[in-house]
């Protein structure tokens, strides 16, 4: 199978999975001592947003990494667990950060807080079901973990590793909504913690790696996980609509401080930095300022420096995948979903 | 010891513990694959809320149930550790519960969102910084569960519960907005599931109970879960701020769908019916229009009738605590812990 076939029929084994998930959580498991409570709209929003795609770029990282210890990872109902788990998690990461950041649209689809305001009529109603939405995914993806079919040893790593991820993006998000860190480190708790270095680790761990097998994993993964967000951030400006899943340009309308603008605003003359700030602050109102914002950020040479800034990262990465000592085909496919990340398509 | 100084003691250690907790999840564990934030302002509302108290109800029922199938409770960590995660994850209940309900006030001091939105002098911001706190504490739990320290099997029924816990208290939450079921089922998932079934599962599994003892557990558990509801709404609305830990009248105020409310609106004929709901929606801006809410209430009869429910609801935990095949001191202590519950002072 080649890479790319391989990459398809993992997303769809995931998302099969992913429903069976949502049937025995929310459906079919009566608990003997709890009492779920029949379908609400928090159930069929968050359902709709997992199953509504995403690349499912995680649990194939998480087979790429199993790979690299062990053999057969698509036979290990663990890892395909973890795996649903891990997009349950990043579920309820989308829907509080869409609330945080307003963003209506998600997947090609509204996000979870703006359809629920919609349905009900009612935008404070619409938005603490949002919040509920997102702790439901939490609940989720525990729920999943406490089920997790595996020797109590990885368990705990596996754990372990889950806790970590959810409390470095919080903290991560945290310190992106305050506004006192750098770019980069802020990137490396709020996006490489739960797409790079948790995915990466979870799937060694479930293959049965050492911990110093998961610290190099980890130090594979932080660059990797760098140089994806340059690209989400490239795409976010440039991209087509289709392939960012929201409205091109929705970045340069939250005002984000993402790694590309902070490049840019570093490189600009006052005058420039005035006149792309004010096209940013009238850009979610007119599409001539986006377009003029985009030129400006082009002609600053900060697209030219996020893709060079990518090429040194995506060196970095696969200089350290050839130096591991690890199995095939584990490396291959570790190496082109790395190259996925780093220059995905616009 | 007798059981007002063992409760005490249990309150007093669960606080020790939790001290330590928050130590070393955000100040001395550095994790070597993850990168931990220094404190934050998240961090800080979060342990404030954590430690300002809290009747440490949850643990000592743990330590009760524990009790009932084991001896030296106080001397096993896992339970120890078990009852700082369950305190870790009320807090994530009670900040975003503050949230949806826009109460200002909690445990005596202020809400964790409604202090951000003073720290930051942005009510956005502010509110924001409030899901990000709750979801912290959330990760705390998970973080604190990841590490729990005792039997493969013990640890699996823990975390299975935890998640039973979460999920059923979300999806209840989310019915109670929806409004869309009758008062003691919405109880029963958002209330109960977190403060009597929960912890008494809990306590019992870590004591090393089958799991046909965890179905009498959570049998014993539903009427008293619901016995502390009607008690804690009579309480916000006759009872004293500082045991309620939030103002006078505040359930009134916030027009909350109430045991007590949805009783004494059911006995209402229509003229005072009509009254009391006006005065409800005065109730924000005058204390006349509570007390005269407090006085309608309290001649309907429902406060009589509460009273009668909250007898036949601990006759029911009773007698069913007096056929339990168990062990004392679990018994004795359970029974004076359903007894505070069900009649603490207001």
């Amino acid at each position: 199978m080649n890479m790319k076939d391989k990459f398809a029929a993992i997303a769809n084994i995931i998302d099969v999975r992913l429903a069976t998930v949502f049937k025995s959580a929310f459906e079919s498991d009566r608990h003997p001592l709890f009492h779920v409570v029949p379908p609400l709209e928090i159930n069929t929003e968050l359902k709709a947003l997992t199953l509504r795609g995403g690349k499912r770029l995680r649990p194939a990282l998480m087979v790429a990494a199993y790979e690299l210890f062990n053999d057969e990872a698509l036979d290990d109902c663990a890892l395909l667990d973890a795996a649903c788990a891990m997009e349950a998690l990043q579920s309820y990461f989308l829907i509080h950060d869409d609330i945080m950041d307003g963003d209506t649209v998600r997947r090609n689809g509204p996000s979870v807080h703006a359809s629920l305001q919609q349905k009900t009529g009612d935008a404070a109603l619409g938005l603490h079901l949002g919040i509920l939405a997102g702790d439901l995914a939490a609940a989720l993806h525990e729920w999943i973990l406490a089920r997790l079919d595996c020797d109590a040893a990885i368990r705990t790593r596996v754990q372990r590793i889950f806790s970590r991820m959810h409390m470095d993006v919080v903290l991560g998000q945290a310190l992106d909504l305050q506004g006192n860190a750098s770019p980069e480190d802020i990137v490396l708790r709020k996006t490489a913690s739960y797409t790079t270095i948790g995915p990466l680790c979870l799937g060694a761990a479930l293959g049965g790696a050492t911990d110093s097998d998961l610290a190099h994993m980890a130090e594979l993964a932080r660059p990797l996980g760098i140089a994806f967000q340059y690209r989400d951030d490239l795409i976010g400006v440039f991209g087509d609509e289709k392939v960012a899943g929201k409205p091109v340009g929705s970045d340069l309308k939250n005002g984000k401080q993402t790694l590309l603008l902070t490049d840019t605003l570093a490189h600009l003359e006052a005058a420039n930095r005035a006149a792309l700030l004010s096209l940013i602050e009238a850009a979610p109102q007119s599409s001539d300022a986006v377009t003029g914002a985009m030129e400006i950020i082009d002609r600053s040479g900060a697209r030219a420096r996020c893709e060079h800034r990518i090429d040194k990262l995506f060196s970095t990465v696969a200089a350290h995948l050839q130096t591991l000592a690890a199995r095939e085909p584990g490396k291959s496919f570790l190496l082109w979903l790395a190259r996925l990340m780093a220059y995905r398509e616009m």
